[in-house]
């Protein structure tokens, strides 16, 4: 049995931070049924689409997955019900009662208007942990204001800490602002299912995409950097010592990092300069004249291949590797043999898709993180109201009848 | 009793991402058995130093502690042994004996030269949940090499994807590369301790700071937008929609997202320029347009002052928000009032000193999740012997003579 078999988790969610945490959850083994309003959330639609014919730039259609869903889609189930009918309300509210797990993702006051809000689903079923990603959380001042990843990156300080001295904030390419959100929410989930074992009562998890980004942050003492007047932004080194950064090779870029003295002794000898070691006996020495010092170092870099380069300094025990970019870094030999991306396929396709993803980065040596693919929208709707209410085919077309599952 | 509450871990880790996955257990709940060499590692030491008589940049002394270790030591009891003595691997198996949890970040081969490698750590107790994070995991060409945040930054891809178009791939200015596979660690530990609940068996968690990033990176769809031929680098905007990025105001400047038709149609009518809304009716032809879009808004901006310019937009459902810097955001009325950052306490000082540190930003509602201050290094070496080993005064004396806390 994976870690969460047996927990079952409505996915409420939209976008990224909460489908991305929902995926982390099936990935330990969690059953998460998806629950989009008809139609399914924007990334159903989002091309490119993938269908049982492959990958295709054309007109949606039903069977047809736009790849962030099918990307974030994997091992979930997917039904559609329409939670502003009163039809896809009630039977909604079953399935929260047979539930363990709620994460949802919407605007602030979105879930009260929706009437699926923590203390409507608590009243349901108080063995359920509610997790609520959100841009500012549940309290304070900007609770009730939308928020989007660019814009927690703003507020939070990363973009401005990230870039050069001379150059302006810059946002980070990776959605930071929502996935480290989707990571602190899948931790609160596992936090409060272990606290539930004990007494048998749920609790509600609240993540601010906001807090999340300040954590992150704040692990540098930023307090101590502003009163030594360290530039808030450093480009691609660290004030903190040289050899240190980013330098240009014969054909690229290499990321060096010096950890010890040792490390100094066997660069200075790698690069034939013995008479650097008595200009620079220590840390501290290369630290007060640390531009000097990656100059130094960067003119012998300029001179050499990266591969090369990067071998010779691995092979002295320094810690360096390439720039590279994350479209050739995906046939990296390491991540391939580790299978750190996989293709994406679609269910009824008779061969995966070009298109990559990655797995879950948590190896774990008992169990199979992979995931079944993501099903197209709405083909588990049925099932899962049978499966877990019980429902049969009279209440299902009456549900139909009603509205549940979107406009009749 | 807390989610993690009865949980041992033995936090057997150095800098940043064993002890940030350390301080998330304890967070939780876990006793979390902080384990030293001699001398503590480097962050011990590391200016400024905060002590009884607060905070200074002087010499260290027993009581000091960094203020990074301060920071990353909340909650935590600190022990110290020589691993490298054979008394002192010796009580350090008999506290594997005794533990949940082991989480290590040696650089690889470290722990099988000292002996506490996960195949032996396994056959002492087969209950242990034994996480390992290391630049790039267990398996694969890169295993044995080194690694740092910067290092992975580089070759994941993450760095070519910062920054802008004309500029150079730019370093995220957060240590995203140790701390997000601290996360993860903290998660595939929570996972492992569910599914020994079921079995009574431990299990091998093994994260790579490399596929971490990777896995960040490929949440977006990044081979589509190869095949589009969209830049690397983005900038502060993105290529899929308009108007998105960042604008500069009278005095400073503002991010913003739009994510529906209902939002422009609002704008435009606070921009006083209904004749936008023929010329751009929907977001394929904002997207088409999109730098022109772009410069429209951006030239409204520039006219106005920013938190003006933030409460407007707000007004009318927009997602946006000033670009602060993290020194600045630190008295943000909202983190302020949420409670954020907390300001970090030397156990034997009178007061808090000034140097903050984020507290969870997991809220669970059932938890306090803030934790006791950091202790000086080795404070509870005897306590926790006797504790949780049953020494006696004559075994501590016996195994000091040994070297088991360092040289005699």
């Amino acid at each position: 049995m994976k870690p969460l078999e047996g927990i079952r988790v409505l996915d409420v969610t939209r976008i990224v931070s909460g489908p991305v945490c929902c995926w982390l959850l099936a990935s330990l083994g969690a059953e998460v049924i998806r629950i989009d309003a008809p139609g399914g959330d924007p990334t159903w639609r989002t091309q490119p689409l993938v269908g049982p014919q492959g990958a295709h730039r054309g007109d949606w259609g039903p069977q047809d997955i736009g790849i962030s869903a099918l990307r974030r889609g994997r091992g979930k189930r997917s039904t559609v019900l329409d939670l502003k009918s009163e039809a896809g309300l009630g039977i909604f509210r079953e399935l929260v009662v047979e539930s363990d797990v709620l994460v949802e993702n919407f605007v602030p006051g979105a879930t009260h208007k929706l009437g699926i809000d923590y203390e409507r689903m608590q009243a349901l079923n108080p063995k359920l942990v509610y997790c609520s990603i959100t841009g500012y959380g549940d309290a304070g001042p900007y609770r009730d204001r939308p928020s989007m990843d660019l814009v927690v990156q703003a507020m939070s300080g990363l973009m401005a800490k990230t870039g050069f001295p001379d150059g302006p904030p810059t946002k980070v390419g990776a959605t930071v602002g929502d996935q480290v959100p989707a990571l602190f929410g899948a931790l609160g989930v596992l936090a409060a299912l272990q606290q539930r074992e004990r007494d048998g009562l749920g609790q509600h998890v609240d993540i601010a995409m906001l807090d999340s980004l300040v954590a992150l942050l704040w692990d540098e003492p930023l307090d101590d950097y502003e009163e030594r007047g360290i530039p808030e932004r450093i480009g691609n080194g660290d004030p903190r010592g040289a050899p240190l950064g980013v330098f240009e090779t014969r054909d690229g870029q290499m990321a060096m990092v010096m950890t010890s003295e040792a490390q100094w002794q066997a660069l200075v000898g790698l690069m034939e300069r013995p008479e650097l070691l008595a200009r620079y006996p220590d840390g501290r020495s290369r630290f007060e004249d640390r531009d000097a010092v990656n100059e130094i170092v960067e003119a012998w870099c300029a001179q050499q291949g990266t591969d090369e380069l990067v071998e010779r300094c691995l092979a002295i025990g320094i810690p360096v590797g390439p720039v590279q970019s994350a479209w050739s870094a995906r046939t990296d030999p390491h991540l391939e043999q580790r299978g750190t991306l996989e293709r994406l396929r679609h269910r009824d396709a008779d061969a995966a898709s070009a298109y990559l993803a990655p797995v879950l980065p948590v190896r774990l040596s008992r169990n199979e993180t992979r995931l079944s693919p993501a099903e197209p929208l709405g083909s588990s709707t049925e099932a899962v109201l049978r499966e877990v209410l019980g429902c049969d085919d009279a209440r299902i077309e009456a549900l139909r009848e009603r509205g549940a599952f979107g406009e009749v």
